[in-house]
């Protein structure tokens, strides 16, 4: 098992000022490179207070890149359906230099309506156009000249600069959330994945996994070089009430907050989308209590959130790689800043699959 | 008087690999901002060794953000023309508050056939484009909530997060090159400006500069409030000799470049932009030591460029900001580094005017 932490802000003006948000997101990511975390992650989201502080991800992990010596730089997901594929791969690439080749780059399609409307992309377009944006930015990565020519872009031939550090091109990950689908295309082409568990059961993400695993086989990639990212609440403390109580106020702001952006799925409908207005009811059906105990958010004492882990472990799979959300910007910066620390001394050592 | 730096990269991966580039550029920032120089800027270009490891200028000024404390940073331009208008100005917002108030934004119009080729956009759109995309993005940063209606984009009601810090808005400046209607746009619009001298005579820089200054006080724009950045290549050195010899290597250097860039001219033209295809020429024709006599180069000991500035302030203004270009990457950073610490040591105090 692998752990790094995912930075998805939830949190407007009315909640934390922007500028004392990033100042917590960074000494908290310097936190994690210093004790040895794998990575740092941020999303991409636009208006709501559901990741709203993060329009753009690559800006956020350059400030962290900057900062940082070790740990790598992950967007989780950058949204290729709404920056132009050669503005998304110098910007990568630019990244990927800057930190001296700790970029991974992780690709999503959005499932936001209002976010598509803005950028007056329609949702039907939506899997096309990320299918295309991640092959273009994969040859302008790897290749020295590129021609393209897809649906939506048309250009070359162009020398991409700077060439990123890692070669042929630093590793892609894509995001799958519920459509089996999305992880047999994954696993089929190569890529690596990252999911998150609150949309689904843990059989159902069992079920994913298994058609990720298996396409990843079929398509002739290397048996078990095959990698999987789950995005998981975190929130440990010294002891079970602590964490718990922490956790439950945080978990209502960020429920109400996702519940506010995805409300306009209850206006339109996709069938790129298929089931998205049930997100709402969903979220609001289940507790935080459920969740915890479904091993869907990690919450307790070292012992409780060792605990956990290991049952995901057993689950889904020991070369899981975890991303820890310590601060979704609800709590004070002191509580992440303790679960890491605590996770480092008291949970990590005693993993019996670390 | 005031005094930054400007960063135009123009190295490709076989004159300098691209994380060493940016390790020096970041460190004559760092150096910069100890220093006291106002500001740090950056620049946009694709594909060539012309300004093309800084194909988002954005990336480059957060990860300086991140390193210092009080300098500005500036784009010297960001092309409005290239990033849909929502996801610019949500990277302008992020970078304005991880920097705790310290952003400038210049915005200009590109002017490389290749550029606008490779992101489809046609060259006779190309000043709509710009006009339209400054106005979406002060609208998206100055206001609570945006309906735009424009010729190329059209989106809203939208809530842009994070608001940036400077209220209502971060200063715009606009780069003019030669077309006088530019000046006088950008005066009337109340813009500060951004120029260069390399392309026009001092004489013609002087009737621009009252352009724009009389078309700032015709549009009603408090007198004496208006702004002009100037970017000259600075070869400061202990010596004229040493500083002359360092100058003349990097001037060709980096002509070269230019050349290869602009030589699209040669193939293409544009209504809107007359005279392109004589840049060329113009850059083969004026050697080193002429844009020194000329003023459009600072190159010398620090007695030498004190009286080249001094010729300046004379000429142009004692309120000009003069954007120093310290580093194309061709010379050992040791040299701009010095170049630095002569200035603030014995530039700076004996200037008449500053």
């Amino acid at each position: 098992m692998e752990y790094g932490i995912s930075f998805f802000p939830s949190v407007g003006p009315d909640d934390k000022p922007a500028p004392q948000y990033y100042d917590e997101a960074f000494q908290l990511a310097e936190k994690a490179d210093e004790l040895g975390f794998a990575y740092a992650r941020a999303i991409e989201h636009y208006f709501c207070a559901y990741g709203g502080y993060s329009p753009d991800p690559i800006t956020f992990l350059t400030a962290i890149a900057a900062r940082t010596k070790n740990i790598r730089l992950i967007t989780a997901a950058t949204i290729p359906a709404f920056t132009h594929p050669i503005k998304l791969a110098g910007k990568l690439a630019m990244l990927d230099n800057i930190s001296h080749g700790r970029l991974d780059v992780g690709f999503g399609r959005a499932f936001l309506p209002q976010e598509f409307e803005a950028f007056e992309i329609p949702l039907e377009e939506s899997r096309r156009r990320f299918d295309e944006g991640v092959r273009a930015c994969r040859l302008l990565l790897s290749q020295d000249e590129v021609e393209f020519s897809g649906e939506f872009h048309r250009f070359g031939p162009v020398r991409l600069l700077p060439k990123p550090v890692q070669q042929p091109c630093p590793p892609f990950y894509v995001a799958a959330a519920s459509s089996a689908e999305s992880y047999e295309k994954a696993g089929r082409d190569g890529y690596f994945l990252q999911t998150a568990l609150a949309v689904s059961s843990l059989e159902k993400t069992q079920e994913m996994l298994r058609v990720y695993r298996q396409a990843w086989a079929d398509g002739g990639h290397r048996p078990g070089a095959e990698r999987i990212q789950i995005s998981m609440p975190f929130f440990l403390a010294d002891d079970d009430e602590t964490a718990r109580k922490a956790g439950e106020y945080d978990h209502h702001k960020t429920s109400s907050n996702m519940l506010e952006a995805v409300s306009e799925w209850q206006r339109v409908s996709s069938t790129q989308y298929v089931g998205y207005d049930k997100i709402a009811e969903s979220v609001r059906r289940t507790s935080f209590d459920d969740l915890v105990a479904q091993n869907k958010i990690l919450a307790g004492g070292p012992d409780t959130v060792r605990k956990q882990l290991e049952i995901l472990a057993e689950t889904l799979g020991d070369d899981l790689s975890i991303a820890l959300v310590p601060h979704s910007g609800n709590l004070d910066p002191a509580v992440p800043t303790r679960a890491l620390e605590l996770f480092s001394e008291s949970v990590l050592p005693k993993l019996s699959h670390s």
